[in-house]
């Protein structure tokens, strides 16, 4: 598939199919990933595949509880001060929060999920900050660049991460690795698209912040 | 350019020559940037393109200056405990220093710089995470992909961050935007090719951490 045709359509596919992934296609993906660049190339990535029953079910429950928590904390709705959306960004709002909720009522039908990791400081004194994921969500993105080009449906969440001790004792994960990501892989039901977006002109800035391009 | 071929082949480019690049391809690369999926579609990205000289130049001395800091705080220097570098480890260490120092050397020849910005909360009041990357470095990696389509050269980095308030007041740049890379882009000397990594069996866990793939 061409770059741009899976750039331009990589949508985020939140309704999959439980129909099985077979491993051949789990190592495609996560070869794509490792091909990403990371801070001195230093690959502090790791990937925790999950396909067990019952620990994807744990891990459905807590995903569950966290959507909910995202949505009572107001995430998703205008700020004091920001413009009223309009009927159409109301309604993509409306879709994404159906999905979303989608995801998580069916997390554990997914055949496959995906923890992208980056492993941090043993010792605990260099903490992650904002710009760490710079050597993780390269990684994230080329594979599901890579899913897509099979045909497999993903999304990047982080809503794990509302559980994430108990996610990260369930899985074994030790204390300095960050659960970057987390990616629900399977075959989807709906299509491939583009999804809604401001065009580039509005958020480019040329040599200063406020000048947009005169292109 | 097939999707598999681009991932493949994205090295980091830090050698670059000076020949311009036209805004058809600045705009190219930024579209495939704003495809990328971003936390609720909240689409909370800037970028800002430096072409000036002079900002250019002023850029290029902060950066060097902290590749300078980087290099003194051992970066890159195996930390007590790890295991020592294999020769080959060495080696290709030491070409990524000086490939490093080249490209902060050569920075204001870089015909465009674009400085990947994630936006905040204008209160202040919730801060970006380290998850909060989930929202900008997809885009970054879409940018570079379809720069490399185009066979133009780039490298993801976030070393201007150890003069952030300075390039922040020198482009203009709110104090609740947080700089999350930079991305110098121009025609490259060298050859694009895959860079050394370690095999994904090494780095995937399957079901439990510590447990590797059986294929």
């Amino acid at each position: 598939m061409d770059v741009t045709e899976a750039i331009t359509t990589l949508r985020s596919m939140r309704r999959l199919k439980p129909d099985p992934v077979s491993d051949e296609l789990v190592q495609k993906v996560l070869e794509a990933a490792i091909h990403a660049a990371s801070g001195g190339n230093q690959q502090a990535w790791a990937f925790v595949v999950v396909r067990d029953a019952e620990k994807k079910r744990k891990i459905a429950e807590w995903y569950r509880d966290g959507l909910r928590l995202l949505f009572e904390s107001g995430y998703g709705e205008p700020r004091p001060g920001d413009p009223a959306p309009t009927p159409e960004q109301e309604a993509a709002g409306e879709r994404t929060r159906r999905s979303a909720q989608y995801l998580a009522d069916h997390m554990a039908e997914a055949p496959v999920l995906i923890f992208a990791c980056l492993i941090g400081d043993p010792s605990g004194e260099t903490r992650h900050n904002a710009r760490s994921g710079s050597s993780i969500y390269p990684a994230v993105q080329n594979l599901m660049l890579a899913a897509r080009a099979e045909g497999l449906g993903t999304t990047l969440t982080t809503i794990h991460s509302f559980h994430d001790d108990e996610v990260k004792e369930l899985l074994g994960i030790p204390s300095h690795v960050l659960t970057a990501a987390m990616i629900p892989m399977g075959w989807p039901m709906g299509r491939f698209g583009a999804g809604p977006r401001r065009p580039v002109r509005e958020v480019t800035h040329i040599d200063e912040w406020g000048h947009p391009p005169n292109w």
